[in-house]
């Protein structure tokens, strides 16, 4: 069973992206999994973390060493076909938001 | 059916809660949708995001004004207690994160 993934020494950035989705799954699942594989091979790749509800409703949020690293992965080439499938077919709705993690802890019975 | 959250003005904190569920339901599904109605009676709150997977992993994240509002929360009575029977019974791990939002955008279609 999937865990939280490990708090890497702060600071660094999280990228929490929400999302509900559009329609039939129409490739979604296959693309979403080569992305994920993708993104852990990128530099300054830390970590990720993604649940989606029965209705639809998604978030992933990824963990990264910096800003530049976000930009690289952003640009990446395959990523960006994704990216727009994701907004032209996909997504009925998402947010991005850049994050600066600043402190954190986990549970139970650990803390930093 | 759910959207994302809008977007507040940057910056902002958004607290990033990830978890694996233990075992039964046990009183956790009321006492959520408590927290959630109590968090966003308090001052400095700007909105939540919540995502459970048929297994049983979650993300919620939630978004404040500021590091002050965040710790009143922290500190709320009822919230206290809630805490507690999170660490004895109902997540069997969780990680959790501060950190300050820096940039954003929506869509499809709009972006800032």
């Amino acid at each position: 069973m999937t865990d939280p993934c490990a708090l890497p020494p702060t600071p660094y950035y999280a990228v929490i992206f929400a999302n509900r989705r559009a329609g039939p799954d129409d490739g979604y699942g296959a693309m979403a999994e080569k992305m994920a594989t993708f993104a852990a091979e990128q530099d300054g790749f830390l970590g990720i973390d993604s649940a989606r509800d029965a209705d639809g409703f998604g978030i992933t949020v990824s963990y990264w060493r910096d800003e530049a690293a976000i930009r690289a992965w952003k640009e990446n080439a395959a990523h960006q076909v994704a990216q727009k499938l994701g907004h032209t077919r996909w997504y009925a709705r998402f947010t991005l938001r850049v994050a600066r993690v600043e402190r954190q802890y986990d549970g139970p019975a650990t803390a930093d």
